[in-house]
């Protein structure tokens, strides 16, 4: 591994998730009867620290970015859309602004590689964080995505990024992309990392023909092998300048001991880069929703996350992740406010 | 069928449905990006005749009875915790105190036939309504669980209690339920009215042994046998009094056009009853959250509907009801916020 963080991703506090879990078995309710919230209060208490801990002040990054495969031909949109759904972001118009606003969630939209050049006016929006690498990635059907300066300076502004909401406070932050073609490129991340069949993690992205579709499975398998050395680092053979900031974001997150929420597949792709550099921060992952692109159900299993929406969504944006806060809001929310059994007079179970 | 009430289901707005259907394939996101939400919008416009509809006015209805099958031991709880957890309720301390103050939805406790004598303090609650038709049902593992005008009474009490909240300004209902043995009666119910074998439709509840969950199907198949006759409602051979008054308060909410949000398994029973009575209440239904108990699922299919959440919870009170109003806000505001691709300038596919 060539590539690098400089930050220390802290040990969970297990006697933290221990105390959380002693007082979900007290609480009025058969055990385990909240089920994914009651893990996920006791995971919170162990990422944070704290049992009092809530996801009030609430984020959200968006990294944009292009990627040369594009020219193969491998999405039901044209590469233009990157750019004028930045645009869209910034106005206000795209379905996680909407979200983002009712969450109480604040949105910055990171230009981490999108091959258009930005106005002037545009790049001093308050919302917008101006961090492209280059106007899009090379081709990677036919040859390395980046440089490893450019895979670098990606991890860097995923972590630059972070620190700039990080400063204003923040409890819980969520991720989400917006790139044309980038499901081929997680798709490709996700192929190299779990070691599976890129037939088997490819799916139709923003909704592909059959014949795309297979299309797009040969272009992953071709570019796994052009370029093939193991010792390369995958963000650089296959990655995407969003990738590589999602990255470094999920790095930046974990060492400052800030809950990871994740979107979809292209989050995913850029969680499994995270835990190549640093493993430990898969304890401050979160996966928001589940959807239907096949690599992402083998992602999930592969960093041993369960999804707490499957809504069937296939919009990135951060969507996914941002309509899961109430879900974490309420797995706390229990944890501290419900009456333990004693306290209620409750009958636990018989004989007890 | 011999039970009724006096209400009519008015016809679903085909012409607000399709006007949803068309604006969501002009916003800014690929066709059925949002998945289950752009599903959800069309509905909510088809139910309320409104593309401007929003889930503000939120209440849960939380409908408590006893079961005289529980002298045969098929819970793991005690039948005392049903009345305890009914001053849980009004005391603020259960899981749905917590998520319906956290999501603005006020709660309403209705002793529809516990087996507990309340105090007039308690009865003087202003969240307490109380229907009391029985101190619990009959053992229905011997005879029928209830007469036929204590069935009607349960229905009538369901829907009194949808009008004393609905009389305050309503947007949407939940429906959640306490009773100790009820998932024996809403299995029992969900294989009467689904045709399904016993042993497919029957869980461990709230957490009971290998031993105990035979016993329970054992029970389910006796209860079935001993009172046959089809002609009887199923409400009255094996149902209980929560249960007729969340088929009742279904009936009312959907002659009144309010959107209805079911729990889970017990919930899904009632609804199966109402369905009965009134078919067009269907068009009304929205599934909070999906169970791990197996006759959910099959009622589910059986409805027709997809729940918007499955975190394994296990609980019951209307807790993954209430859980899924966020989403459900949410599938509106995207209808109703997003930007067109023309307003946007943003590119639809490639030639379009």
């Amino acid at each position: 591994m060539t590539l690098s963080l400089p930050y220390t991703i802290p040990p969970l506090d297990e006697h933290a998730a221990q105390q959380a879990a002693q007082r979900q078995d007290r609480l009025t309710k058969p055990t385990g009867a909240l089920g994914q919230l009651e893990k996920l209060s006791i995971r919170l208490a162990a990422m944070t620290g704290r049992l009092d801990y809530r996801p009030d002040r609430r984020a959200v990054l968006v990294f944009a970015g292009d990627h040369g495969v594009t020219q193969q031909g491998i999405s039901a949109y044209p590469a233009d859309v990157t750019a004028q759904m930045v645009l869209n972001f910034l106005n206000g118009g795209a379905a996680i602004n909407v979200f983002a606003a009712q969450m109480g969630a604040r949105l910055r939209v990171i230009d981490a590689g999108v091959a258009s050049t930005f106005s002037d006016d545009v790049r001093a929006h308050p919302a917008f964080i101006d961090g492209k690498i280059a106007h899009g990635t090379q081709d990677f059907s036919v040859g390395m995505a980046m440089t490893s300066a450019q895979a670098q300076a990606s991890l860097a502004l995923g972590a630059r990024a972070f620190e700039s909401v990080y400063a204003d406070g923040l409890d819980i932050i969520a991720l989400g992309e917006m790139g044309i073609g980038n499901s081929t490129s997680a798709s490709a991340i996700i192929a190299a990392i779990t070691g599976s069949e890129a037939s088997l993690v490819t799916g139709r992205g923003t909704g592909i023909t059959d014949e795309t579709l297979s299309h797009k499975i040969t272009l992953i398998e071709r570019a796994l092998t052009i370029n093939a050395p193991a010792e390369i680092d995958t963000l650089m053979r296959v990655g995407g300048f969003e990738i590589g900031a999602i990255a470094g974001a999920i790095i930046a997150a974990a060492a400052n001991r800030v809950p990871v929420v994740l979107n979809g597949l292209i989050c995913t792709a850029g969680a499994l880069i995270a835990a190549q550099i640093q493993p430990a921060v898969l304890g401050y992952l979160i996966a928001g929703h589940r959807g239907a692109e096949p690599g992402h159900r083998l992602a999930l299993e592969h960093l041993g996350l369960d999804a707490l929406l499957a809504l069937n969504m296939r919009l990135g944006e951060g969507t996914g992740a941002v309509l899961a806060f109430p879900l974490i809001e309420a797995a706390m929310r229990a944890l501290q406010e419900m009456a333990t059994f004693s306290d209620a007079g409750v009958s636990d179970r018989e004989g007890t």
